[in-house]
């Protein structure tokens, strides 16, 4: 069985990186910036995106947001208030996002959208909130031009070490929840150190959804990265 | 390509049920209790099963664990401190352990062992620290009589209602952390009556490995579940 499940999954993510090269072009064409953001759950995606949203768009910033969860649009509703268009993906029991259910989701945006490019055309930036997994959502590109791996100070600092696929194939990574860094104990170096280890060299923010510290950087880097 | 996957996904299952029916009985022959620890990566569960550990050697118990992780030995040397035996499972790569894992992993238990059985007749609990993840993990029958979940207050009050098919499938739920509570604005009450939608009734411990809060409950409940 297990050389039917290797070639089985072969074809899945062969498929997967198929489905996710056409988004990667339509999403260049129409000139927006994806990216997909990927943690534990618990780690503070939502809160990261809900600021992450309102700033850019308190700066004129054409931004949407696309969030998956097994069940329940608690995320959706959260992010919504941000005022800009959210969709949630319910993926009932499956464990990331794919890039089928992304290219699903993009038609008919609402308030967006008329036509189907259409809807990506009026776009800048694309938020993706990945199933709050550490594992699978790493195998299934979703035609992101970012991969965002996010870490809180209270999930211990050797998760890259553990976890070392997202690590290794993230373009930036935050570090979220830093005002409670002291009374979790947060050895920020360790935890530098050892996503260094894995991704040498890569971007790193350590921000506060509370305290506003680190969203100024992150939000430079996300109009360097469009520019 | 779904069918197949369906049915792939079915027969993996069903094999894995077929093991995991057969480990039970190995188990209650031996008289050994046999828990199933699952949360998200960074809720604590390495911090809580040390203690756990510690408390039942303590009192005299012959406890053992069984840890998995992608990567690392980070968390078998963590948990060796305690003076149990313990191993490692590496998944590399895979989301969960599974119950063909665990059985190659009872064989010659060094420390407690000589034969096979041998190594179980002498054990009263055994520990198995599943991979840290809140979906994959709530498909695969370890073998387990007690399946706990795990949840700590950085991680948001609706997990339950995000990740229900862990919680459902739940004997216990444990909430850790509980000494940063407050710095993290956690909402017990919310937290309680989220668990308890999803799991009417279930035995809750509110925990914290840093001050041994809620230890004593959880220890007589362990002492109970094997009487």
């Amino acid at each position: 069985m297990t050389t039917r499940i290797v070639e089985l999954r072969r074809g899945i993510l062969k498929k997967n990186d198929e489905l996710a090269a056409g988004l990667r072009r339509r999403f260049g064409d129409a000139g927006v910036l994806v990216l997909n953001l990927v943690s534990s759950p618990g780690t503070g995606k939502t809160a990261f995106l809900e600021i992450t949203l309102r700033e850019l768009r308190a700066r004129g910033a054409k931004v949407a947001a696309l969030v998956g969860d097994l069940e329940t649009d608690n995320d959706a509703r959260r992010l919504a208030a941000s005022g800009a268009p959210v969709r949630q993906i319910n993926t009932h029991g499956i464990c990331h996002l794919d890039a089928e259910m992304i290219g699903k989701h993009l038609a008919g945006w609402d308030g967006v959208t008329s036509g189907d490019d259409a809807s990506l055309a009026g776009l800048e930036y694309l938020f993706i909130e990945n199933v709050g997994n550490l594992v699978c959502p790493s195998s299934y590109d979703l035609g992101e031009k970012i991969r965002v791996a996010l870490l809180s100070v209270t999930e211990g600092e050797d998760k890259p070490l553990k976890y070392p696929t997202l690590f290794n194939s993230a373009d930036a990574a935050v570090i979220t929840k830093m005002d409670i860094a002291e009374p979790c104990g947060f050895d920020r170096e360790l935890a530098l150190r050892n996503i260094n280890e894995i991704r040498p060299g890569i971007r790193i923010f350590e921000t506060s959804a509370k305290t506003g510290v680190g969203m100024q950087e992150w939000l430079e880097y996300l109009a360097e990265a469009r520019a």
